[in-house]
């Protein structure tokens, strides 16, 4: 009884067994593409067909319906279990599902009929799953808050000119969502988003994501050349240029909850692995089993330790996120209360990231030296998990500064 | 906004809010108490009356109710954020009280009417708050789950024979319930509790308790010598001697939860002490408020994220242990089940205990060497927590060890 | 075969096998006098009679003769074995010791005669056991450049007014050298050290040294009001107010780096304790000598590597002290020269400071809890040990600041 | 000034400096070897021109002359800087020679005249650098103690059959020294060491070497199939089948010690790349130098502090093995003797190994995301730094047993 992870809602309930249900597939297409660094299209289509692709899309448009974050996040550890780099691909499509979601409401509630035309029309798609979502942010020299990528305004609408990085997903995906400035007429910016089909002319995907891990998540660059973008197509227009956090935590909170939670299924599959290791195999003079070894249960001790430590965050972050999401359905928070939030989730971040990668490399400890050779699944989930301290928005020692500042009560702007 | 630790049902929350508002008049007391090496029997005096002693004693018998052991180890916490000294002291009594809840029911309905008469009798003195009960089981030279206190059959009942340690409140005990040994007639053992009036002859607390920290604790010896023990107050008769962790695991549960989770309160205090020195505190050429100072906050940060982490995993085992005991109110469960969660608690004693006192060591960090003075309450806090990893019922290197038992399907029997 | 530090010197070696002989005996009396909260005084008139107190004064004058600070460190570490509190308290008065050698030899060369004869009568008093020396540095609300008390001429001489505090071995001082502060006319300071005898009017030792550790070291706040000083005991006026660092590093080396390898001898110590308890007790069912757990022997391996690295920094900085000091006999260092080696000294005090807190942690885990008692000697070792990262001039947060801007390239004046 | 190790001998001096010369060019190199996993040729041909490849090998051979064991470590270090893979595939050779030479002394000794010709023979080779020798030891389920590889007796010689893992410069190789038993005619074995040419009939490097890391280290599984090893060509027959450590520690010391301090060199670029990525680029709103940022500073810290405890290690090791090797030049050392520099050995290996790692990681995360892309250096030394805790004799569990065994006086026979 591993006391794993479980859903607190219905729909969560089977968006966790479909999404375990696919880890084996994925766990045995891994190997290939990691090594190829080729993109696994077979598994976006297992994963469109099920519906884990629309896991939050409501039942009334063909997903699955999870309401709940926190059974988001349940459910990506366990695609995790499977694959990272499909997990971390996935969750970027699926998490714009539960984004649009929130959107959606919020068009109804202020009468917006032309976004809620749009909007109903493409979670129609998603529950369909004839779509794929993209939503690049990153860009090389600046923060998630200050993108260089702008829209300047043209006939009908506006041009688009830029370079994401960290385009995870790009390969599939129909429809990009690449986050924008737009000159505010003061020599400043507003942010935005804007929504582009991947045919538009101007829009090339650079095929050339070659990471040390999370090989097969497709992260390329993604450009943009006097791109297209019709009016009606420029979202959530926001004077929050250059202040990371200080803005819509929906799309913060939806896209990096889960994404943290699927580095916790490599940590539950390295911890698997070794354990399956010492319970099968003799050794030494003695022929003694590995796993009656009392050193070799220590290190199994330190992982379970830090498992729990991962499961344990994730779970109260998930309902402490849970709570707030319904506290602010229709407006945004207090900017103090979304800070106070997003401490946590830096806190979860930062012991997530770093502990996946110890329980990896404890993996490998008690596996020995054929867990360093690229055959043994576990060189692959090394090279994967480093991937989590990179992710957005903070460095570890930025988040280390975000937090302390947070909890001194001070405005949680950057030295930097 | 702290999002610290809160109940999850009505009498938790009654009993974490009264918790909450003892704190600061035990902080008062502390300092001097833990100078001389005093026990608080005024605090005690004063949790007797709010009833907080009385958590676990259903209403009908005059006490909060509290039924959920997740709200139990928060409304420790909020004792320990006072004193820790104190929070376990009472912890030892308030536990007893969940247990006996227990008991009753179980006797209730097993039909067994004189223990019924029995418990309900001490749950109306507990209600009353006219009692205090000490669970002595610690021994020199063995482990808790093989006791050399023994009794022996002679008229009417058994004498009792023995020397405990640890025995925390026992300056404020009116009843006393060491664990003991049996002979089961065949040259081995079995185990039970019994229950000894402070006035029995034989009975003597030693005034002897003066460790490095836990002044206040009362943690004296007492010793037993031919003490009387009627018939019928031997209770729990289980045939598991030497097998620690081998039975009723609500006791240990009950005991050992808020027990853990009465250190977080000292992190939360440590925590609270050092924000508020830097963001009182000006320093240096420039005067710059200390919380200002960039390396002051990424420390700050750590403790936040340790005591993140600490609240994360005392919600979780919390949970469990509320669904656990659910499962199995009548029956004791399945021993798998119940390794199985005992392991989940063992990683969460050992990482609160260690990050308790990390937490401690920092914020003394953070307010530099007046933290090192016996008048300032860090060098208190830093004495007190490291009591932690010697608490019941395993070394952290033997928690390690029954943790990786456990999680590679081995009976958890230490190697020793 | 402990590979132990040895000592580089003939002269180093007189001195470390002088010092351990003291160990033993200092460690005797080292429960009491931490219990009490009282000073040593017999353990500093055996240490003038051995001569060891004199170790940095040349032969000629009566002293050991010690010129290499490696070994002076080495030797303080095995004074450290004994009793911390008082191999902190001898090293301010030893340490002393050799930055009058050093300063002669530069008034030699300089021809000043006036003071080359104060410093002459010094060492004879000094090299003769009857003189003991305090250099009272810190001060509240200030750093360890830029001192409060001051001196204003007056006839004759100067008025010394200000308040230090960690006035180390000021019980057993006959001189008083504390750090001060002099108006350079220009509303800046220069800074400077001057000497002033235990009986002037205005000096007072406040008897208020009551810490949670080294309580036997005598670290009292030291008053000086309207204390007279002659002209001529005025020495090493520098134009270097608030530059931690910008100066005479002999005073610093010589000063910090046997006080910091004094810690390493609290380890060493903790280690021998816990290696002794385990290799001499039996405990459990099969009456096990602990020594043959595994778990245990892990234990102190972990000890075994942290007192390595300990020894092993030491070991290094020593020698390129002792290199450092030789090439600058005569002149100061440029500054570059002298902030890397101060760089390496910072990272082996963060590191020593820090193991040496661990390595006793380590050992009361293995003692059990029995080292939780006062009358453990581990419970004083643990209280004693968390001094060191109080240590001037850096906490461990300053250190890393000021270690990183020297490994950029940057000038090391801290952002505060 | 960086404080980096130095040699203690003119020849170590040579030696040290020639490496350093090598390093960038192997830096240039390393990226398209890492990438192929192709075998760096080239590196060795001009490793043996420039008589690195002879280091040990006495300058009237034609080689460096290098005594210290030290300053091989010192100089395998500065290659490390330039690629980890060439310079552990290196050391193979050169710890080898330094074998040979002390070989060659005690059969000089002993007056053994045909060993002394064919070593004389082989040292002659190899200062003219025209042979390249691989000493495979490891194999796949069993311990560097027991080889499962045998010889058995034949005509004029034995037949050799086997299959050894981690070959490490056998592209290379031109003579291949594996380690074998040797059945003792009373059912046990003894073990020893044979001398193979390549192009001996049997003998097969398999090219599967395909790890995460150090892929340019040729480490190939070698078999050999009824492979013929005349008589003279069975050297060091030893009675210590099963028994790590027992026996001639030469080869151990030789072997190992240069190949851990190789790490040090990644740990060391490691550094320098993030130091110089951050003092060269500006970032963020104000521009600001990234080095000019305090928490950037202090990763560096952290970073400088464990190189320097990885430098202290490896040079107190050395300097201790260098005594030892003295002392024991003609005979085995005692057994005590042995396992007590062992145990200092472990020390270091432990400490190195996990430190080089953290730096590198920390280095990461200095420089961003674009550390994680394959086309950044940091990605390879990420990968390379790991492979160092699976270095031989023992894995970290294994080498905690094995200190802690040997400190507290039991025989150190691991418990597996």
């Amino acid at each position: 009884m591993d006391f794993e992870l479980t859903a607190t809602t219905p729909a969560g309930e089977r968006f966790v067994r479909l999404a375990a249900e696919h880890a084996p597939i994925l766990a045995e297409r891994a190997a290939q593409h990691d090594r190829e660094g080729s993109f696994p299209f077979e598994n976006f289509d297992d994963l469109q067909e099920s519906r884990v692709m629309a896991a939050a899309v409501p039942e009334s448009f063909g997903g699955i319906g999870v309401e709940s974050l926190h059974d988001l996040m349940v459910g990506m550890s366990r695609l995790g279990r499977g694959d990272a780099s499909t997990a971390i691909a996935a969750n970027m499509h699926i998490a714009g599902g539960a984004v649009v979601v929130r959107m959606l409401r919020r068009s109804q509630t202020s009468g917006d009929a032309a976004t809620v035309d749009t909007l109903e029309w493409l979670l129609g798609r998603l529950g369909a799953g004839e779509i794929t979502m993209c939503f690049p942010t990153s860009e090389v020299g600046t923060d998630l808050a200050s993108p260089f990528s702008e829209v300047t305004p043209t006939d009908g609408g506006y041009l688009l000119n830029g370079r994401k990085v960290f385009g995870t997903i790009s390969p599939a995906a129909d429809l990009f969502f690449p986050s924008v400035r737009i000159a505010d007429g003061n020599g400043g910016y507003l942010t935005g988003t804007v929504m582009v089909a991947r045919d538009s002319p101007g829009l090339e995907v650079a095929d050339n994501w070659d990471a040390m891990g999370m090989r097969a998540s497709g992260s390329h660059d993604i450009l943009f050349k006097d791109c297209f973008v019709p009016k009606d197509r420029l979202f959530g227009v926001r004077n929050n240029y250059g202040k990371v956090g200080r803005g819509f935590a929906d799309f913060a909170l939806n896209a990096n909850l889960p994404l943290i939670s699927s580095f916790l299924g490599i940590a539950e599959t390295a911890r698997d692995i070794a354990v399956k290791t010492i319970t099968s195999k003799r050794k030494g003079p003695k022929k003694k089993l590995l796993a009656e070894r009392v050193p070799l249960q220590q290190l199994v001790a330190e992982m379970e330790i830090d498992i729990a430590v991962c499961r344990s965050l994730i779970d109260r972050v998930g309902r402490l996120a849970d709570a707030f999401l319904e506290r602010y359905r229709d407006d945004d928070a207090p900017i103090e209360e979304s800070d106070s939030l997003m401490k946590e989730v830096q806190c979860m971040k930062y012991v997530v990231n770093r502990k996946v990668i110890e329980v990896v490399d404890r993996s490998m400890i008690v596996c020995g030296g054929m867990a360093y050779m690229n055959k043994h699944p576990l060189s692959r989930l090394y090279r994967d998990a480093r991937a989590g301290p990179f992710m957005q928005p903070y460095a570890p020692y930025e988040a280390f500064e975000y937090i302390g500042k947070v909890a001194v009560g001070l405005e949680p702007i950057l030295d930097r």
